[in-house]
């Protein structure tokens, strides 16, 4: 590879018709007519199929051109054995130049890849034998994307720039913009990959820098912008600004932002997200952003949206992929109630439990809405999508633990009254599991298509029995893992971990891209 | 898409010079002198720098067609202005004729990264903005392979096929030969892969069969197969076969093997295999071979080496990628080890436990080879190397657990003598521990870049107290995963996950090729 040329603004002429089939001299009689007419010749391809010849010359000289080609042709065109010659208008080429390329299997597809992967469509190719040279003709709109992103398949190859549009920056996306900072010069240098946040957004604001927006000064350079942040008009902006590798970053928890998930893949944009509202939406839509993301070759991932950083649905699917069958999965999804169960024991009061979880921050401002299993629902949900059920919210059997009054009073103090009523119970189910050497652990499980969530009691000989902090922990019995489950444990919330995640998603998918 | 159709055996000449630099006219005077020659011209193509313009014409006229144009440039000829007529024999092309295909970005993305990975070069290229028609001229050697992986990667881009080559059918392989024949259905239907088993091998014989061998009657076609066995003649025609998507697996244990890894990527063809001699060989070797798949776009994986089927070396590699920074990684990683440990407590001799864990085959025919830890050596090495570690063997100390004379010995019978003799250091030091509450396991440690192995003691607060089983578990600490560490568990040995883990990846590996 010596270097990347691009011709701008070119004119691309076809001649077409059952007549060139085999006719001996048409390229003859079509470039001696170019050639009469002075027209200079820039491109020219032609298929073996010979149904049609390509050639591009400058728009100053199509006219010219075209006119000479028909007047070439008349006869053919009268008994339509040739159609009038098509002319399409802005346009560039764009050229690879090097030496012995081909002796280098792969290059084109590099090359061809990093285009389509980009969205950019390819409208005529020509590569001589000598290989000294490989031209595209795309897009006039699409020459700066095309040039980018081969230099980058290219020259970059150890170095390959993400663009990253991030919307929300309360604590999990402040806190990923903190570690990109942090990580930057090291991925820069030791994996090669230059990550510039193209478009960032709080609920209010939104700023875009094709160039990268500066990474120490992003909420100095946020709190100034004038743009008043709208979905829509975040989205135009990064369609308008076409720029190769491109990931959108959803960090809110707003639906009204995923309800953009299948424009923004539409447009050969990716997408990471800790945001479960997609995911977890109806069936139907959940497919549909597959298809997308498929049609488009580009992704939509969301692997934070269970045990945050943990390899959950990666594992999940490696699984699946590789032809193993799920007999069941059972999880502790939520850090909350996995602290809350795992401190449950011998003379503690359950109530005292939940309130020191919230003393810790470990719960929602009402703890209600973790107890009530909602969240666990929707991860649960998902994990039963991802091998292939086409299950709804409404399929999931959610044990209320809670006891009914509970529910219906106003403030947390009241709810704290109420349950305090009946720690007893609480003591009663925990003893009577004790009595048995068991534990209770709130449990997700999928077994066949049954998903259901309730409290359950594990002796010593399930994982579930050592589990503590507020580790989450999934354990998937498959056909291979049938006698005894794989399993993966780890902290499965807080900012830092889930904010890590969704990076360490970034750079998979980025990995993934282009190259 | 409408079809794939292909021209064998076509010469290619190229015209090439400086005198062609935007002189109007060139492709008219050659085309007008081809015409008079009555050659018929199959493909033109001639890249934007003008530099050089291609054609092809049938083998028969070739002779024909140079002696026409040099005839019409003989004054730039003679000048230098123009090189006399390169002439290529012994090619192919092949074209991809639909409709519309302009339309769908990516499309020659797929086309050609289809053909650079399986290894064909690409002599040229021409397309036409009809786009009705991509032609690709290759080596005619290339032409069938090419059709194929084109084929596969348009219509059966939910069929692809994967050909397998397996050398060594013993308990590994037969056993994942009978996992790939229950799942091949499934696979076909809910996943559109097609696993062909190109080439088989045991250490007497070896089969090939570019269609696949008849996966019900391995065993006998392998019988009376009346090639013998040698692996320089299995590499020979792995490569004689040329056929895309092909994965060289080794199930063997033998060193001379892996002595032919280097060649077999070269020849891009990728290699999965639970052998752990060559990601354990000399660091050098292990970056070479490294280098080697990069550079021909291949794949060289072994998650196999270190906890069977367990997404081990997987989740260690998507933390590093993703940036993470490992801090420390513990893992009992053999399952004889973990279930001796797990199942020495008080009142049980620790030589009774070696015994049981022999009788129920667990052990190696000699337990000392489980004992003296050099299998977890070599799966400590390659995880240290994944995190960039250029260790050597000798880098990692080993404390050896059994006392000098059990080693000294040469029975087993006389073995257990020795160890039976011992019985009382061991319960000693299992009693030390057990008094602060704490278990005996044989650890493999990463920390920093200091690699040990040796007998370390847990509490409850560490994952490993509560392993049970012979199941293996890692424990990964890292920047993310600092306070509490991610943590994967299962079985991690055994025929049935071994081969199911080099199943799963064989089936990953095929995702990520020619799609």
């Amino acid at each position: 590879m010596k270097g990347i040329s691009s011709i701008n603004d070119i004119c691309l002429l076809t001649l077409e018709g059952s007549g060139l089939f085999g006719v001996p001299g048409i390229a003859a009689r079509l470039f001696g007519a170019m050639a009469q007419a002075g027209a200079n010749v820039v491109l020219i391809t032609q298929g073996s199929s010979e149904s049609s010849i390509t050639f591009a010359v400058s728009p100053t000289q199509a006219a010219l051109a075209k006119k000479a080609a028909e007047k070439e042709f008349a006869h053919e065109l009268r008994t339509g054995l040739v159609e009038p010659l098509k002319i399409e208008n802005n346009l560039s080429v764009v050229a690879i130049v090097g030496e012995g390329m081909r002796y280098m299997p792969g290059i084109s597809g590099r090359l061809f890849r990093a285009l389509g992967k980009n969205g950019i469509n390819v409208v005529a190719i020509a590569q001589g034998s000598s290989e000294l040279n490989i031209s595209v003709v795309v897009p006039a709109a699409d020459e700066t994307k095309a040039l980018n992103a081969i230099h980058e398949a290219f020259f970059l190859s150890d170095t390959k720039t993400l663009h990253l549009f991030i919307v929300g920056v309360g604590l999990i996306g402040s806190t990923l913009l903190e570690q990109i900072r942090r990580q930057a010069p090291f991925l820069r240098e030791k994996r090669g990959l230059e990550i510039k946040i193209a478009g960032l957004s709080n609920s209010r604001r939104m700023i875009f820098a094709e160039d990268g927006i500066d990474q120490e000064n992003w909420k100095t350079a946020l709190e100034q912008s004038d743009e008043q942040f709208s979905m829509p008009r975040f989205a135009e902006q990064m369609e308008a600004l076409n720029l190769p590798n491109a990931i959108f970053l959803d960090n809110t928890a707003s639906e009204e932002v995923t309800h953009f998930y299948e424009r923004i893949l539409d447009a050969s944009i990716s997408i990471s997200t800790p945001n479960k509202l997609a995911a977890s939406s109806t069936y139907a839509q959940y497919r549909r952003l597959q298809q997308v993301a498929d049609k488009r070759g580009v992704l939509w991932r969301y692997e934070t949206n269970v045990g945050a950083g943990l390899p959950i649905i990666t594992t999940l699917n490696d699984l699946i992929h590789s032809g193993d069958r799920i007999i069941r999965i059972e999880g502790v999804l939520s850090g909350t109630l996995s602290y809350i169960f795992n401190n449950f024991r011998a003379g503690v009061r359950f109530s005292d439990i939940v309130k020191a979880a919230q003393r810790l921050g470990l719960t929602e401002p009402d703890p209600r809405d973790d107890l009530s299993g909602a969240d666990v629902r929707r991860k649960l949900l998902i994990l039963a999508r991802e091998t292939g059920l086409p299950l709804e919210t409404h399929d999931i059997a959610v044990e209320q633990i809670l006891p009914h009054l509970c529910l219906a009073v106003h403030t947390v103090e009241e709810f704290y009254g109420e349950l305090e009523k009946h720690d007893a119970d609480f003591e009663t189910r925990r003893a009577t599991a004790a009595a048995s050497g068991q534990v209770l652990r709130l449990v997700a499980k999928l077994e066949g298509s049954q998903a259901t969530i309730g409290l359950q009691a594990f002796g010593p000989e399930h994982p579930f029995y050592f589990l503590d902090g507020s580790d989450n922990m999934v354990a998937f019995t498959t056909e291979r893992y049938r006698e005894r489950p794989l399993v993966v444990r780890g902290p499965g919330a807080g900012a830092e971990v889930t904010a890590a995640g969704v990076f360490a998603e970034v750079i998979g998918m980025g990995n993934a891209m282009g190259g």
